[in-house]
């Protein structure tokens, strides 16, 4: 058992009645009991200090995947390197060449196959909402350069390029990073998106993101900033409060091919609006994740890609859990008119 | 500004994209500094003790809509009740005649209009886990006899059942009690839910739920407990380390239609899968939730209600907030046979 455990597992199982996949990745090898112990796994981790961080001792990792400066050798402890980007010691997808789709009983599942990778800057106390701006465009070159590189690889249909700041925003280890996860499948709830998009273009000829940029342009409330590129806004459908959406301000449905000066001016945008909820909500956990369109191999003109920022303002409980409706308790226009003013 | 917040207020916004609902309620009239200043706002109210917990005071709260003995006259600080249903204070849905939906610009919109209410037992330490049988048979005989109202209700469409444990599954007050949300709308999700259980019904001449269950019957490795009527289960793609579900063991497709002796029963196997969470777990935070029929008038005589319970073994990150897709650390088989021990 134990040294079936040892190896990283990771299994996609399909809910018949939802329609949804879950992954059940037990590469931690965590027994039963382990739960019961630890009553805040994360805590434990989060408070190790700098000496014990596995990013600050990044040589012990598994080797990078991509370093800036490019020429740096981190293995050699050379401490001139200044992001890596690293293979996930506890992957949820795993690298392999077939999916073994199966049956068990009226259920189906299929391996977990895929890539995890972890993308770390070195300073263990900066975070991204502290960054200059020529960091975080750094980190926007590191999510390029690998999306560009992980959409290629079989299996590969769908990449999530995330970041969790805090712990009650699920970041179990204290030291800045972000994650890239490249996989087989796509969740419904993505496509039903990706299909709301489509059918909008189809039916009014143009893309509902920018319909929507626009009635928010001009409307102005729910903006908080913008520069001649992007736009930061907090969403007429909020999920949480103080969600921020950044755009682009153009109609682009791939962040992959995003242009080197557009890079600066993302990297200006995220810098004010990762600012403004730091000050603003006093250095709160927060989530941000980019939805683009995919890679796998379909048309997705129609699509206009953005990074959203969620604070965790509040925890989802059983009706959100129950229902899939999220319940925000303040005005969109009211957090937004409160941001601006950060 | 002050003035227009005092009155609870809900609204519904509708994404035009993900075609999801999510609620603006802002009841609790929270200024946007407030935001700032309370960093964990649940963590102060629950620890508010006895004497201060608003449920230990319940003479303050609304008036009661249910309480059980029924002569009980808790406005006159009777202290012989054992359960009170009362409208909550900071409402997410408040009661109200018309929709009145409309457009702003792109966008649509309603109001948020329903019930929310709380279930009150009233011990203030004694938690769900710990109660003897026939006090969680009151719990439940509340959540039909309150169903059963509320169904009837112009507007209703949709009643959420529900419990949050702990302050990291969202419970803001640390006495325990339940929540009802009835409402007009339901989320895709649920949609697609019953809609994947009608299809499956047409095309197989059975249930979905009632095909599952005969095979992890029969399979046996995921079942925690049964009696005569009703089973404990670990759901093949569990969402979380250790989900449970509690299903009827015969096909039943409306929870509030529920018979007095099935109550017993039900209320027997919830007392065993809270009770090997709390003991397997270490009293875990925890939300549960009802999945029945809905009540919008449509024949949903194919589904097959059941309860979900989720302990907090984990916090939802980036990838589950961008991609819809869970990640869980246990197999629910191994989950199982852990629980079964307890």
């Amino acid at each position: 058992m134990a040294e079936e455990n040892k190896k990283p597992a990771s299994e996609l199982r399909f809910d018949l009645v939802s329609k949804h996949w879950v992954v059940i990745a037990t590469g931690r090898a965590r027994r039963p009991e382990t739960f019961a112990k630890e009553k805040s796994p994360a805590k434990e981790k989060n408070e190790a200090d700098k000496k014990n961080c596995p990013f600050c001792n990044i040589e012990t990792q598994l080797p990078p995947v991509l370093v800036y400066p490019k020429e740096t050798d981190i293995s050699k402890k050379d401490d001139s390197w200044s992001l890596a980007v690293i293979p996930n010691k506890f992957p949820a997808f795993i690298q392999g060449d077939s999916l073994r789709e199966r049956a068990e009983g009226p259920y189906s599942l299929m391996d977990g196959i895929g890539f995890h990778e972890v993308v770390v800057t070195k300073d263990h106390y900066s975070q991204m909402a502290e960054f200059p701006v020529i960091k975080i465009r750094e980190v926007i070159d590191a999510y390029q350069e690998r999306y560009l590189e992980l959409m290629n690889e079989k299996m590969v249909n769908y990449i999530s390029v995330f970041h969790n700041h805090g712990l009650e925003a699920g970041a179990t280890i204290a030291h800045p990073h972000s994650q890239i996860i490249a996989m087989p499948v796509m969740d419904p709830d993505i496509k039903q998106s990706l299909d709301g998009s489509r059918l909008f273009f189809e039916m009014q000829g143009k893309c509902v993101h920018c319909a929507k940029l626009e009635w928010d342009r001009e409307d102005g409330r729910r903006i908080i900033f913008e520069n001649e590129k992007f736009v930061a806004l907090c969403p007429f459908a909020s999920r949480v409060a103080f969600e921020i959406r950044i755009y682009p301000k153009e109609h682009h449905s791939y962040f992959e091919r995003i242009k080197d000066n557009d890079k600066d001016q993302l990297a200006e945008v995220f810098r004010v609006a990762l600012g403004k909820i730091f000050k603003g909500l006093n250095n709160p956990s927060y989530n941000f994740f980019l939805h683009t369109g995919p890679c796998d191999g379909k048309n997705y003109d129609h699509y206009h890609w953005h990074f959203d920022i969620m604070p965790k303002t509040s925890t989802w409980a059983g009706f959100e859990l129950g229902t899939g409706i999220e319940i925000s308790t303040i005005e969109p226009e009211k957090a937004a008119e409160y941001l601006r003013g950060i």
